[in-house]
């Protein structure tokens, strides 16, 4: 099980950037996004995705983060810029439940602290959806391009434009 | 080189999302950003991000993005989840001159024509920024892992906390 833990979510300001952590988290082989801000039009639109598109998925928002961190069984990676390369880390992470905690803008110190480890994919600012994508693209070994959705919709992949299948059930 | 494109910029609303998109350019080896909408103010602040950690890279905005299409020289490859399977396609991508177009809500029609190839990260709804950094991570083979940037600031990998080495130059 891969859960992700987004912090410092404020509705007005943060909800796209969440909802494209949250839909890349579910893309690429997560099971559970929790962000720390309580925001329910945020959890209709990923429940909704995972509807339409197949799940399982799971959202839950307003979460007590401190809490989530020092309860979690299992390994607990923090992705920031200031830690250690992922080239290096990546091979001794335990393969057991897993929690990806990903930041908006500035993360409390202690959270450097409760993780088992502060990741780094790249040492340069980018973008926290962009690092959650290669983590979970490497941790996973690319195993979500061998995924099968069964949701009610589902695009076929074209040369030009769009096709979708959508199935009763 | 490697150039993004990124369409359908509205300042107001995309300049979180598209300031994601350039810096995850920068930091996964693109050379170059051209955005459909001028904006300044985005200008402004991926400079300052190759100023402060180093370059070269370049951003332009308020492009004229059918010609900048029509009119390249090297392979168009749009980065779509409608398209093909970019396990698929990668292998078979020319090594020349590369434009990667990546759009905000919808993109044209004429955008699926004029590409190339329309590679899919994915069948899945996600993000832009994580396909982008996702379809950067394997063309490059992960080549900005060994890049050195020579900023003037630059992130001392660590364990716990945040290391930063500021030069004068």
């Amino acid at each position: 099980m891969i859960t992700i833990l987004r912090l410092g979510h404020r509705p007005a300001r943060d909800r796209r950037v969440t909802t494209h952590v949250a839909l890349t988290a579910r893309a690429f082989g997560a099971d559970r996004v929790l962000v720390s801000t309580k925001d329910p039009g945020l959890e209709r639109s990923v429940r909704d995705v995972a509807r339409r598109f197949g799940g399982p998925f799971e959202i839950e928002t307003g979460v007590a983060w401190r809490r989530a961190i020092a309860e979690w069984r299992g390994t607990k990676v923090h992705l920031t810029m200031y830690g250690l390369p992922i080239g290096d880390v990546l091979p001794k992470l335990p393969r057991d439940d897993l929690l990806v905690i990903v930041g908006a803008e500035k993360v409390p110190r202690l959270v450097y602290d409760l993780a088992d480890l502060n990741v780094a994919v790249g040492n340069q600012p980018h973008s926290e959806v962009a690092a959650l994508a290669v983590f979970l693209e490497r941790y996973t070994k690319g195993a979500w391009e061998k995924r099968r959705w069964r949701g009610r919709m589902s695009i076929l992949p074209s040369r030009r434009g769009k096709r979708v299948r959508v199935s009763r059930k």
